[in-house]
């Protein structure tokens, strides 16, 4: 058993989980802030310099977990690794935000995808990406697909109808 | 107070902190597997379609923690959450493997930066790269420059020796 404290708080515009868009192409761009414990604020020295941040956080929402379920953004049943889902053995949440500014201990992001009050875990920078030409993206890519597929045939349909 | 437990356990090369290669420049390629205990299996369902996996694990042999501190790729202190230090409030660490093959709960990966036994909590798709010509790396860009400027001088003082 490992035990964690909140080293702060998310600020959101979040305060109900059907606000958070969610599904296919979503793009979070939403502004928050990270707000840690006065204590921790000097953990945060030189972190202005990166423009992303990975944000370590807590499903304090979420109750249970689910080990396969089907995910918002398809229609098809998937293994909880295999998606980000807040029903977890250990709901941990992770998200890629950007760091706008500092002010003391407050940092001021976009991206969040969180709840407003979400425990935040830890911080850390965001320092390299996944070569674009090596990342598979599995059963997402085949539902974005899908989902192409099925509105052209949508688009054919209307355009016969007409 | 958030109580975790572990889904699994990484088999590593490493069984010191000594042997992982640290510092400026470092290529995680060490090849290792995530064994999720046979109780998780079906949550590693379709997991095999993505190319890259986050993985969250414990720093269980990390004691305390260090707000400011000197990392193995600069000679300067930076906060712990601009910095990769095991020595976090709280000790969660977060790696980027590549996964190989999949065998029942057992995942064969490369970039292994884990010592032999590190506890796992979480195993998540990578999804997407943050843009290119958005990233910006802080202090261990400086870091790298400033050895790319002194290498410079070096070889130039041998150049004037000779």
């Amino acid at each position: 058993m490992i035990s964690m404290e909140p080293i702060g708080r998310v600020r959101s515009p979040y305060t109900e989980p059907s606000q958070i868009p969610k599904g296919l192409g979503t793009v979070h761009q939403a502004l928050g802030v990270i707000e840690l414990l006065p204590a921790y604020e000097a953990g945060l020295t030189d972190i202005e310099g990166f423009s992303h941040l990975y944000v370590l956080w807590v499903f304090d929402r979420a109750v249970g977990f689910e080990l396969v379920g089907t995910p918002p953004s398809d229609t098809r049943p998937h293994g909880v690794f295999a998606t980000r889902s807040p029903r977890r053995p250990n709901p941990i949440g992770l998200t890629v935000v950007r760091l706008l500014r500092r002010e003391g201990c407050r940092l001021h992001v976009s991206g969040v995808d969180m709840l407003e009050g979400t425990a935040v875990l830890d911080l850390k920078p965001y320092l390299s990406n996944v070569p674009d030409d090596e990342l598979r993206r599995g059963w997402l890519a085949e539902a974005e697909e899908r989902r192409v597929r099925e509105e052209a045939i949508g688009d054919a349909n209307r355009r016969e109808d007409r």
